[in-house]
């Protein structure tokens, strides 16, 4: 009943930025399934998952990529569901070409970008979306916030006793 | 009953990008409530607003800034509700400021950065959230789409018999 | 027989860029299809067309695009033809979003991409395409690069004299 | 009696570069406080900071922050104290978007923006700053510039010798 | 008695922008000087005019300039007074050459950098700093900000009112 | 009688970039020969080699160089034939430098550009070209095309059962 | 007996950045050759010229071109004379393409490259070098300098009256 | 009595790129001295050494500087000698900071740019600079020229017998 998450990738070789995606979604108990589907290599594999993914299950797709990052926006084609894009880190201007084919998208289509390599932020984001409307996830939030707002108030009360005078 | 969505601009003269985003709610029939509020000249008014969206009946939120545009970032900081940016176009590289000082948010907080100077994609993207698990935005996400699909179509066929030989 | 060119757009407002493609083709008379199709208004359209491309009897693909300008790398996912791109473009540091969308694909699956607006390029670079191995289209293409000579040395004559003391 | 200097940062990561701020207010003999406090995860310390920085003593403050470094801005959003910004090195272009994040504030709150990880230049201005009217701090600022280039000339003297025919 | 500050500009095409400068620090009662100097064409005027700024009676530079802006890091490099830069718009990219070479000082002799033709900015970065220990002066920029504030506030309510369903 | 592919670059540095191209050539049993040329350094021999490239047996010309990366423009200069080039990774921005010099060629004379260091999509580009009207050699480049996608598909299988819950 | 300076533009519509040069080289009586020679289009009219430049009484080569910007190092490659690039300003952010296809020279090939459209720059760095051991030259050029610093100087005053309080 | 040639660096962090320019000008048997200078740390010995540097017997000036990069332009403020420059690399986008802040300089006061990193070509183009009217040095620069064809002919040859088929 609860919706799931699909985190896509371009390649085998993102998983590392991705990973933290699906780790963000687990903690906050949200079904997620992984999957590597190539804009360009495996093309009918994207329309196939994005033409089904609603009727599938899926409210929200996290599409990860690089350099000419078309995934995100190949998918979008294809459903209504949002598109989260994570533009990978390349040795381009440091991922400015990932992130601009990723957020640049044509009036109608959008795909709903977070920063580069910002995997975390992607399941974070994602969570949030399902969030609308459910009490008990909007509450987990709230709480990861809180976490987040008492961590770096430690790491404050740590470093001002550093240099206390 | 129906989740609103807000639609924040930093200054009045982003209003006509903006008129996009609120165009495209008002296509899919969701409410929408229109706000100046600048992050660095109205901070509290920020604050105010965002802490308090989810209780008064706010889905989603757009936001659009221009040059250092941290409107989006602030307002996410005071909600778990979904933040979309808009990053208006500036004379800096053609609004590359806005595109990164929305996007690039640091981990824990995301905002879903839509292209520059793109209301409409705003607009569609807060339906698509919206549309999760909703029949009926669904359907018209949808017919929008198919829509589309058709308009360009019937360019293409225009296109096409211009260049018959 | 002779290999037709498809010239394709993902937009329709970008026809006075593609049309200088068009011109340069039909000046070496090589046969000429334009269409609108975009890789995600319109996305079955660009699998149809590309799929189908080589047994419709055509040698190149033309694909001009702008912002993420995904339209080269979707077509040429669903074929073998050698596919142009054309970024065109944009506020975005004029056109760069639409280049880097375009030429920085994945291992694989290639986009021939020219300069910026560079429409009349495209074309010749068909052409020299379809050359190969023909020799009246050769012939074709070497005078065409004499005749550009001979302008720019006639242009050289004139400033040449304008300026002598 | 003596402003004081905030040294504020939005991540402890940012420490290395801000200790070098720290180390040229305390050369310079002007206390600093060290603060880690993030725009986004404790946006609520961030305004309570910087609304009561002016009367509890600071003269100054100095931010440091990565990415989308709204942190200077939203602590200038709370005070007409003069707030210097330090964009800490990324990989998106060598800092460019913690540059473009910091410097290109609305018109009305500016941010004293130096150079990316420039964290001794930041601790440098907040001395020029303080000693506007202070004549034993100007005398400590001229000898320091009488060092800097006393030792440039050192270094002058050494490689003109060791390259001297 | 009170700092004077002086709006320097490279060349005199610079004047719309500094115009802002000046007319913001005369909003705050602030005396200001306006100069034409040149770090390329006059680099003894600026030798001249910086070596002696603060014994006649200023306490801060400003310094607009444009391309390869050597301006303020010249001006910087004679005196110990705060000199801030503001980044003159170029046709490269925007003003990123201007920005680049005005905020990348090296250490030792920092830039405090507004953004891009913000002189605006830099006239009330000015007031800021002069206002570090004066309360009158500090009282009316309070009173600046709650006049922006309430500026926004009137946009605000505006807008919200047109778009009243 | 088939056409040879010629792979040529600036300096023998870049070798380990335009060995892919080469690997992928003779993976499609395709002639290759494989040229140290530089457009600076020997020019004479850059305008030999283009000037003679078609009756010498070549059907296409792979160009790779870095920074002001002229090669391919100044081969082009000298024939008809298509030629490809490849940008090469430097440290100005990850070889924007590079891409730039090769893409932006003038009306007249296309060279078309494949992303930064993709040595191996301009063999494969190379090979698509000389299949246009080859029965045989498309073949080998569909097979090419599936065993890509079955190599995606693998991973996909792999990725996925790694993250069944 | 004087060495000319011939100023070369790739296409004509490069006139009248480069009528600058010409007419800054006619202030300080200079002969000067005006020639459209294009690297792509009459490589071997460049060849040609820049073969026999110094023998047919060259003593430097101005060299303005836009986008793939390669004429000056074409020029450079087959001379030992300096070789002066002028970059022209594109849509592609301002020029950067044709800056860097300019200066970003392999090593042994250099050309001396100023700012972009900088046509009058050229031609005075064209005066600079040749007045190296010309004392009659040299005059004329610190003559021109004192000229420029008496405009700027004059400009200061009219300034500074304009806004005497 | 032939001119020497003054290799400057802003700071001796420079001196590994700055060394391949002396080590150019003692292969060309040009006289050079090495100096560490300031443009912003000892600013009066830039004015000191420039304002002097023809008539101590210099023909040109090598100036090397990273970031906010000055120094080219500081120098050649106070002389007429030619003044070549040389853009340091920095994290900042690969050194784009320094190149525009060389380059791209006001009209009137040209710096000869070359590419990042270039000490070499710097050393090279100052020998051309002083070549123009001494056979000699052109004979040299022309070995040097016949040198390099040779050695890239030398790879050539290898790199062409290592793929032989």
């Amino acid at each position: 009943m609860n919706k799931k998450v699909a985190v896509i990738m371009g390649s085998d070789s993102d998983l590392p930025v991705m990973q933290e995606a699906v780790d963000k979604l687990r903690f906050f108990d949200i079904p997620v399934e992984v999957r590597v589907i190539s804009a360009h290599r495996t093309p009918r594999a994207a329309e196939e998952f994005a033409s089904h993914a609603a009727e599938n299950g899926f409210g929200v797709i996290i599409a990860g990529a690089g350099k000419a990052a078309h995934l995100g926006g190949v998918l979008a084609a294809y459903t209504t569901l949002p598109v989260i894009g994570v533009p990978i880190k390349t040795s381009m201007m440091g991922g400015l070409d990932s992130l601009l084919s990723m957020v640049q998208m044509p009036s109608g289509i959008p795909v709903a970008t977070v920063g580069v390599n910002a995997g975390a932020n992607a399941g974070i984001l994602a969570a949030q979306l399902l969030a609308v409307g459910d009490e008990a996830l909007t509450a987990k939030l709230t709480a990861f916030k809180e976490e987040m707002a008492a961590s770096v108030a430690a790491k404050d009360e740590k470093v001002r006793a550093q240099f206390q005078d």
